[in-house]
């Protein structure tokens, strides 16, 4: 397939190296004329990328921050291919997927998607097409979709390496995405704020796990936060009941209930790492 | 040298064989029978290890759960070897090393450390001599302590492998120890007894990594956290307030103060991955 990769950062750029590899002609873009000068120089895309292949493309992945992808397909509709397939990576869906579909052209296949995979290190020198691994592929479901739109979207999945491949609608896949990847965003920055510094010698692999991800890409994370606000907020909810329970039975010296909550804990985790899927 | 480990399980066994790696003649002693034979067969103590053995030993490394630390010595500091060294590797110290202190004989050497170490499996058959490593070595600073008695537990730390060897004073222990350990592990347990685990395919690396330690031993933590009750109370505060800031800014909608923290957590955390101890 013509594959036409918008954005060649972390998650672009890993894209358009594993579907090379795949035997895919992966053709890339980004604002960052370095960044396509380096992966064509490095093969990850094809030597001859530039703007206009697009209209050659038979599939379209938009790898930039989520209104950035809506913006693009606004400025960019009128060149894509007859009855190309059109895929984005938004970590939020809800309002992405709308602000997509409402300017389409009717001719264009769409599915948006989720890869449940990342990076502490952002930009083109830290791809790594091999990062989907063992990590979860998420597909919205849409009216708009065919059947055969999910198997090309199901394929793409496939061949980046993913685990898993789940189709979800977009309200369960924001209200989730919420609590598993928002909120310990949250919790990481909170903690890493907190942090007294004074001499990093009191710190174990605990506070360093749980900071890992405290290094934020502050403009990616300020929309994905604000653009799930409701579901977000409901997360941390959830989240502040635990802790506030936790904090209770601490202040009142209540072993019981603090050995309760902690074996609930362990269960659950151990249940966690069990699963098959 | 002649040393004696009291409690066979992740740390104490993981002790044992290190310190045995060195050179030194390491006996060992458990309640779990199982634990000591085991030991003698892998070569982590000597063969010929009993509770006997105390009496002869020149350094006894505590490893139980705080409490159980404080008791043995209580129980068993008549069979100490005139002037020997014990020291201890509880995860609090105001209440432990103040309860060490006033039942030890006037001729014993006693200086508690905290090994900044650990793993999410417990016991004997999860122990690695090398988990020391990079990792940072607290030693508690005492009035009952000689010149000395510092030197030979900066002897063991360094033997053990431990990055760093710091002094701090009990009190500043427990409240940064309450930050950095207590709290991160409250933390855990609440996302994960908040998790709607309906499915595991909606999470990523980062739900993974801040739940890896809400896999918890609820006896010991239950200890730990109880008897620190009162730093952890005001760790939880000062992470409530940063969450609270967050929580009220994506509720406001309040891009810019949103970024604002974001960033001032992004560098946190790179000044703290540049922090050359």
């Amino acid at each position: 397939m013509k594959i036409f990769v918008v954005g060649l950062g972390l998650m672009g750029a890993s894209y358009a190296e594993k579907l090379t590899q795949k035997g895919h002609q992966v053709y890339g873009y980004d604002i960052n004329p370095n960044y396509v000068k380096a992966a064509q120089e490095d093969g990850v895309i094809l030597d001859n990328s530039n703007l206009s292949r697009l209209s050659s493309a038979d599939v379209v992945i938009l790898s930039l921050y989520p209104e950035h992808n809506v913006t693009f397909v606004k400025d960019h509709v009128h060149l894509f291919k007859k009855g190309a397939f059109i895929t984005d990576i938004s970590g939020v869906k809800q309002s992405v997927v709308h602000d997509i579909e409402s300017v389409l052209r009717e001719d264009l296949h769409y599915v948006s998607h989720h890869p449940m995979a990342g990076r502490a290190k952002e930009g083109y020198q830290h791809r790594d097409p091999d990062m989907f691994l063992n990590n979860h592929f998420l597909i919205i479901e849409s009216e708009r979709a065919s059947l055969t739109d999910y198997e090309l979207i199901e394929i793409i999945g496939k061949q980046l390496g993913f685990k898993t491949l789940t189709r979800i609608s977009v309200s369960l896949h924001d209200q989730m995405i919420a609590y598993t990847s928002q909120l310990t965003h949250m919790i990481a920055v909170s903690l890493m704020l907190g942090y007294p510094s004074e001499s990093h010698r009191f710190t174990g692999d605990s506070f360093r796990d749980l900071t890992r991800i405290a290094n934020i890409n502050e403009k990616l994370w300020t929309e994905l936060f604000l653009s799930n606000q409701q579901d977000l907020l409901h997360a941390v909810d959830i989240f502040k009941k635990h802790l506030n329970d936790l904090e209770k039975a601490i202040k009142n010296n209540d072993q019981e209930t603090l050995m309760n909550l902690l074996r609930s804990s362990r269960e659950k985790r151990k249940d966690f790492e069990n699963d098959p899927t």
